[in-house]
C-alpha cells in the first residue's frame, strides 16, 4: 500500500510514527513543510523537516517534540559570546551539525530533495521524505507592531521568539506561487493508494503545502481518497498555538470548521475526537464523510489506532 | 612606539604575548598569515588568525597552543555520524562558533579584514591584527604519493593529516600572485618603527606574508629596522616541522640559513639562540646584524626577554 502523508512538524512526526506502526509494510511519502524553513547564522535549517527525520530516525528529543536529544548548547553560547543571534531560537550542538551538512551540500549545488535524502541515509526513517519543494518558499505573518503599524514577520519569529502572543492578521507562504513541487511529489500524489492530512497545522503545515502551484490540484485529483484527522479537539489545538494562525485566516477552530476550511474538494473523510461526535453531521453535510474516534496522541499505540481509522475510512471511502 | 609583526600561529602568537609584555606602551600591528586557511564543512577556518586571536584574548587551550580552551567535539561527532569528514582537522564546537561568524559575515559581503576586526571587538587581543589579505591564497605543498605520482595537497592537509611525514617537494602559495595586501597592511609597515619576524615558520607563514605582492617590497623599503627571531635552535626547529619545508626550499634547518634565506635585503637584525653562537660571525658576514640570545618560549618572562633583545637589536641598527 502507497500512502503519501503531507506532514508539517511536531504533530506530523508523532502521527508518522503511530502510521508506521499501523502499517508496518506500507510504502510511505511524506512531503514536508518547508515555509518554515529558516537561515539563521547563515545556515539553512529545515524545522518540519529535521523534526520528521529525527522522531522517525530516533534521535528527537522526546520531550519538547523538537531538536536532538542529549542535546548541548556550546555553539549557542558562543555565538552569544561574539554579539550574534537571534538567541530566541534553540539550535544545540548536535543540531548545528544537520543544518552544516545541509549548507554545506546546497552551497555544492544539490537542491533540498537530494540533501534531505542524504540526510536521511544516517536517519532511515523508515518513510520517503520529501520536501514540498526545492524551491524556497518562506511563511511570512503579518502582526501590527507596538505603535500600530502593520509589519511582516517570519513564521519563526512568529511561532518562536513571540510566541503567537499577538494576533496573525495574514499568513503569506512568500514565494510559493512561483515554487515548484520536488522531484517525485506529484508522482506520489498521483501513485497512492491512500492521502493523509494529520493532524498538523492546516495554515502554516499543510496549508503551506497545499499553495505550491500543482499540489492542491494533485490532491483533488488524486485517485485515492484524502482523509485528515483534526488537529482541533474541543475546540482547541491538540498542541501549539493552531488557533492564532486560522483566525488570520478567518477559520474557526473547531474540528467541523477546518474540514469545511479544505473543503470536499481536497477532503473525501474527516477524523474528530469524540468530544467532537456532534459536529460530524455537520461535516458530513459538506460533502465529507467523518467519524468520531480517540484523537490524542498519548503514545504510540494510542497514535497507531488513529492512523489505523483513518485507513478504514479511506477503505470506507474507497468502496 | 608602532611595531609591526608578520606573524604566523603558535609560535607568532606567543611570541607576541612575550611583545605585549616586554612593551605594553606599543602600539602593536600583526599582520597575519592567512595561506593556510581551509574551507571545511562549508565554512572558512583561519587558524593562524584566531590562534593570535585566542592567544591574546585568554581564550586558546595552552596546553596545545591551537584551538579554544575547555573544548567539546559534538559537532565534529554529528558530523561524522553523517560521514561528513575531514575528521583529520580537530574542530571543537566553541571553535566552530567564529567559523560560523566568520563565514556569515563573508558571505554577507566584508572582506576578511573586517570580519576579523569584528571577531576581534570581542576577544580584544591588544593588538591590531589584520590578515595580509582579503584575497583567497591558499598554500599547497607538492608531494609523491603511494605511487609515485606528484600531487598537491592543501597545507593543511600536509601539516596535520600527513604530519609533514612525507618530504614536501615544493610549497606554493595558490592564488598570491593575485592577492592584494589587506586594508592598512602597507601604511602599517611604512609607518612602523619597528618591524619583527617572530621565530614563525620561515616558508609556511612569514614566506607566505611575504609572497603577496607588494609586502615584501614595503618590508624591505621600510625605514624601521627589521630584526627576526630565528625558530631553528641547535640545527632544529624548536616546534613545528620546518625543516621538512624548508628543505622544499632548498634551505637548510640552521639559525644562520633561515637568515640567509630572508637576507639582508629584508632584515637588518636577528637573533640565534645561545646555543648557536656559532652562527654569529656567518649571519653578519651576510650583512646582517646578529645577537645570540635565550632563545625557547618556555613561558611569558622567557618571551618578554627575548622581544626585548629584539627591539635592543632594533635600536642598534637604528644608532
Amino acid at each position: 500500500m502507497r500512502i503519501v502523508v503531507l506532514a508539517g512538524g511536531i504533530g506530523g512526526a508523532r502521527f508518522l510514527r503511530g502510521l508506521k506502526a499501523a502499517a508496518p509494510d506500507a510504502d510511505i511519502t511524506v512531503i514536508g513543510n518547508t515555509g518554515d524553513d529558516i537561515h539563521l547564522f547563515g545556515l539553512k535549517v529545515c524545522p518540519d523537516l529535521d523534526t520528521v527525520m529525527y522522531t522517525l530516525g530516533g534521535g528527537i528529543n522526546e520531550d519538547q517534540g523538537w531538536g536532538r536529544t542529549d542535546e548541548t548548547f556550546r555553539v549557542k553560547e558562543e555565538l552569544a559570546a561574539y554579539g550574534v543571534g537571534p538567541e530566541w531560537f534553540g539550535l544545540g550542538d548536535r543540531d548545528f551539525a544537520t543544518h552544516i551538512v545541509r549548507t554545506q551540500m546546497l552551497g555544492a549545488g544539490y537542491p533540498l530533495s537530494a540533501v534531505t535524502e542524504a540526510l536521511c541515509d544516517r536517519w532511515q526513517p523508515g518513510v520517503r521524505l520529501l520536501p514540498m519543494s526545492d524551491d524556497r518558499v518562506e511563511t511570512h505573518v503579518a502582526v501590527e507592531d507596538e505603535s500600530g503599524e502593520r509589519k511582516a514577520v517570519h513564521f519563526q519569529e512568529y511561532w518562536v521568539r513571540l510566541r503567537a502572543s499577538v494576533p496573525a492578521l495574514a499568513v503569506v507562504p512568500v514565494g510559493a506561487e512561483q515554487a515548484k513541487p520536488a522531484p517525485g511529489v506529484l508522482e506520489a500524489l498521483a501513485e497512492a493508494d491512500v492521502i493523509l492530512f494529520p493532524p498538523s497545522n492546516p495554515v502554516v503545515s499543510v496549508g503551506t503545502i497545499l499553495a505550491v502551484p500543482g499540489i492542491r490540484e494533485a490532491v483533488a485529483e488524486a485517485a485515492a481518497p484524502v482523509v485528515g484527522l483534526s488537529p482541533i479537539v474541543g475546540d482547541a489545538p491538540v498542541r501549539g498555538m493552531a488557533d492564532k494562525v486560522l483566525e488570520a485566516v478567518g477559520v474557526e477552530s473547531t474540528a467541523a470548521a477546518v474540514a469545511r476550511h479544505y473543503g470536499a474538494g481536497l477532503l473525501d473523510g474527516w477524523l474528530v475526537d469524540d468530544v467532537d461526535a456532534g459536529a460530524v453531521a455537520d461535516v458530513e453535510a459538506a460533502g465529507i464523510r467523518c467519524r468520531a474516534v480517540p484523537l490524542m496522541m498519548t503514545d504510540v499505540d494510542a497514535t497507531a489506532a488513529m492512523a489505523r481509522e483513518a485507513l478504514t475510512l479511506a477503505e470506507e471511502v474507497r468502496a
